[in-house]
């Protein structure tokens, strides 16, 4: 798996709209494009001459032991990509020993990832409906099928404008169902991806973190599209166990900060009072190492999880995550340190 | 009518000539250029978890009250796009619910707009010239025909240097009336832009914007062309009731600081004292958020409204203004505001 | 004689070789290019409502009045362009109302321009060669002649390295004379450039302005190629008369500061004891304004003229000369200032 | 030798695999290039009316007088590039007057060189082995052999990704001999880079400086492969003799600091303690000059060097030496200096 024709390699094996919802971004994909190249241009400073014989990319997010700091960030409908759908990622996570946070928009049911693959980590992503019930039944299944985590989206309270769906007219194929957003008993018609997304609660608050976390019986929250430390402050207040600075990979409002400028902030707001992650961009083992350096503790990716489950089902996405943390462990040999947790600040230039 | 094509789907409407003239700028084009990439070179902070249900952006200007704070700049000759010509304009405008500053070269006297479309809110946009009768005429006519204030250009005290124009040896084209600008008893014979144009006055200084105010029995004037806080505040001194950050669309002298970049200079010499709008290179609902959040009370579009004008006249017109404040309604939810009037400076990145 | 297109229309009167000569730079040709990007990044912040219905170009250099601040720098061998040659350019300097700074490598003898065309206000450039004898009767020849400056160079100590000339096998074209620079007993036979520049004095030193100067009977010395301001100062400490920033088109050494962003150290370094002019990448009237704003008095233009006599002899030098201080005017006028001795600093951005 | 076009020159000489081992870098070679265009982008602020009539390039590097502050950078396998392989090298660099850092990698013996070309000022590089043994016997074999100092390699821990080789399958080829890093008893069978590569010393740190200087029978250390200045500071307390500044051509690990944005803060860490040199993107006469401004006592050469052998062995080797030194010196005159220990800090603004 050579990552670094990744993209082009799973292009080859997709239909041109379903690469493009991918790929795309929101509007003109400035934020989009900015996420990528604002880790490429950031400097490493490397240190010498430190031992580096025994380089672990092993670390914990909210405890849990992971082999590396590669999460795997939710997406959506990944029978898109391969028969085995969720499946397969989750089969890919397990192999690499990391976190699956599974979409709410995921073609296969919570609880089919929980008893067909009972050793992966999972954390679940919600988005709020304006029926809270769909919600709140979600999180009661996400706790009861073993999810460690609720990852609450908090960057989606309209629609927004994908220029290369509209010009695609993409939406939710025929015969796909998304068995964790729509009620059991839909009637099996096709399913509009607007009117679901157009679904999601716009009167969401810092408050409603303590809502969200009651009805997943007291699961942590991991609050996910901050951007700002003040409103990371607030979430912690509010009682979040992790933030996840996101821009929805750019694909909810162009011209947004991209994640690695937003993340020294964040990282300041949380002072320290509980974990933060980042996604956006992350395509090397340099850009994880410098993500860690900033201060996160971990990286969630998304498209290269989803190229490699085009190109290979399970076997891709395993690849890509492994892949990503070898080039991490070979970016710590090279700038002298040895474990994630012990990153100096200073490993990037200002 | 998707915003993202608009100037390539209107060149296709028109000739040559008349789109070089629309889009083209003074000399290299350098600040009509940067007047858009400054907009996109800013980055949006986005704050999440703010209740966005009722977001509006019904604002007003001048304490009248609009839809959006997306006004229709002043440009000319709108008989070039459409049959109608600034009776469309003025009825999209009515649709959209703003304000139409009325160019003083329209191809349609003010009159007319007025008893034609008599609910628009509408502006007398003004080029003194040398001499002051017809401008005192006009300003006379303006109040008379219920406008509800001038907009006085100040850009323009000699004739620009445009080079599409030149080599396309564009005018007035033969049949073409000017009726704001052109004495009634003209001729009728064809008319020459430069003439007309070289018969500003350049001796125009700060006392005349009272000289001004008188000629309109009172109304309110809004000073377009204004570059730096210095002179905006001798501006206001002078009884301005508004200032436009405005560089003629990068139509007069090439080079010159792109409004978005002297928006906030302008903003801190006026001091609260009066409203601010700013044009230029505005073409996203993000771009008209990050006006507001410098402090613009309001933004004017030209090009824009022009290109809808040339593909379906009043209703494309009207579907720029709509598309452009929906996707100022996007933004505003996506960065957690509800209204124009209460942006926070902050949402833009320094 | 469009300003805009007029590299491309005097390439396509010359021979590939000669147009390299004069477009070409030292190495790269980066400090070439960056003279003329760094006039144009350059931002203006334009006054409005000043009464600019009299702007005037006038001015004076040492004293001497000119119709506009735009002097001709000194090139070499105009007989390569037109056959007048320099009889040319000093008839366009003369109709324009301006300095030639004839060159030493001129193909017109200093006396045949003073005696054909007397009323041109010249000065004359001056190498100072190995043979000090050869320097000093050039300089006394110009006192006699009629000149009022010398213009020393003192940014050729060595040959520089000019790629294209190289890869041409550029020369001084067999039967082109250079009778200010060869002895007037030269055999006939044909030049070599690189032999008579590798005569250039390298150990020039400050205290050789007071020789120069004593050389032309007390002229003044105008010092040409100075890009710091510490050697500004001991310029004129040593009796310089005024200052010339100057990279020599960035024929020199490559990657040295363009000269707009020389201009202001060296600005402060002379502390308005003497005149400073500034030359390369002027190609309009708002790189003109942006000069005087940073302190120049004045600028040279020097291939600009070359590609007008190219072009069109006498007529296309006159023509761009009557252009650049036209495009000044009205950028004068843009600006609200009058006269190029009253020009704000912070018209220019920081 | 015209150095503008010295790689493309070489590259018609090589197969593209050896071209691309060569020309590339780890990962997206961000480095690789910005090394280049970090020193191009540094801009010049030269001296003039300074005594160049007397300009050398000569200097010293650890008290051994060189004929220019340019050494030969140690690269791997001459063989591939000429017949005669490093001798070619060692004669150029005695032509020229300056110091070969022959590489572990090398595929001609170190003692070869020594007794083919005595005069050579010779270093040794050096990999430490994970076999101690191995290296200890080669800084041995190098006292004996007449080299002046050992050239510690310190980013090496790990093998980096370069993704030309991958793509070439690029390896040792067939026949070659490296009989610096492979033991005398080797059966003879084909060599794997990545294995030989693969086993050098991760655990290296500042303590070993003095094993290998003891290694060494007390030779000068020069620590190659530093990028900051407190990792510089313990090199020199640790015993280093010098510092080379380099991030190994970008062939480690990608987006490293540029060596020209290192440099200051090595030099500053150094705070005169050692000499410090720096190799990575000089391709000119000014980027020496900036280097030597910026506190380097002298540059090493790696891939023009390379490119020299592949195009004429030892007289291209030479040429490119030579050419460099010239441009030197020329650079040097235009800036008004005369020595390469009398470079003022602020030759190179800021």
């Amino acid at each position: 798996m050579d990552l670094g024709i990744l993209e082009a390699a799973a292009r080859a094996c997709l239909d041109d709209a379903t690469y493009d919802y991918v790929a795309g971004g929101a509007g003109d994909e400035i934020t989009a494009t900015e996420n990528v190249t604002a880790w490429r241009s950031m400097r490493l400073r490397p240190h010498v001459l430190h031992d580096v014989s025994a380089v672990s990319t092993a670390t914990t997010v909210l405890g849990c032991p992971v082999s590396s700091p590669v999460l795997v960030a939710p997406t959506a409908m990944h029978g898109l990509f391969c028969p085995d759908g969720e499946l397969a990622t989750a089969r890919a996570a397990v192999g690499h020993g990391t976190v699956l946070a599974l979409s709410t928009v995921a073609s296969t049911a919570l609880e089919e990832i929980a008893s067909a693959v009972p050793d992966v980590l999972r954390w679940m992503q919600l988005y709020v409906q304006k029926d809270h019930r769909i919600s709140q039944a979600l999180c009661a299944r996400a706790q009861a099928a073993g999810y460690g985590a609720i990852v609450l989206t908090v960057d989606s309270p309209v629609l927004s404008k994908r220029v290369r769906n509209e010009r695609n007219a993409f939406n939710v194929p025929p015969g796909m169902r998304l068995p964790n957003l729509v009620p059991l008993d839909h009637d099996g018609s096709d399913l509009d991806l607007y009117s679901l997304v157009g679904a999601y609660e716009p009167a969401l608050t810092f408050d409603d973190i303590a809502m969200v976390r009651e009805w997943a019986g007291g699961l942590p929250i991991v609050v996910k599209g901050v951007l700002r430390g003040d409103d990371a402050a607030r979430c912690v207040d509010a009682g979040a166990s992790a933030i996840v600075v996101s821009n929805h990979g750019g694909r909810q409002l162009d011209t947004v900060v991209a994640t690695a400028h937003a993340l020294t902030d964040v990282v300041a707001g949380v002072d320290g009072r509980c974990e933060v992650y980042v996604d956006g961009g992350i395509r090397t083992g340099a850009d994880v190492l410098k993500a860690l350096a900033l201060g996160a503790r971990a990286v969630l990716v998304g498209r290269s999880v989803v190229w490699g489950l085009a190109i290979d089902g399970e076997a891709g996405a395993r690849a890509v995550l492994d892949e990503l943390a070898a080039d991490l462990a070979r970016a710590m040999a090279f700038c002298g340190v040895t474990s994630p947790t012990a990153i100096p600040r200073d490993l990037v230039a200002l």
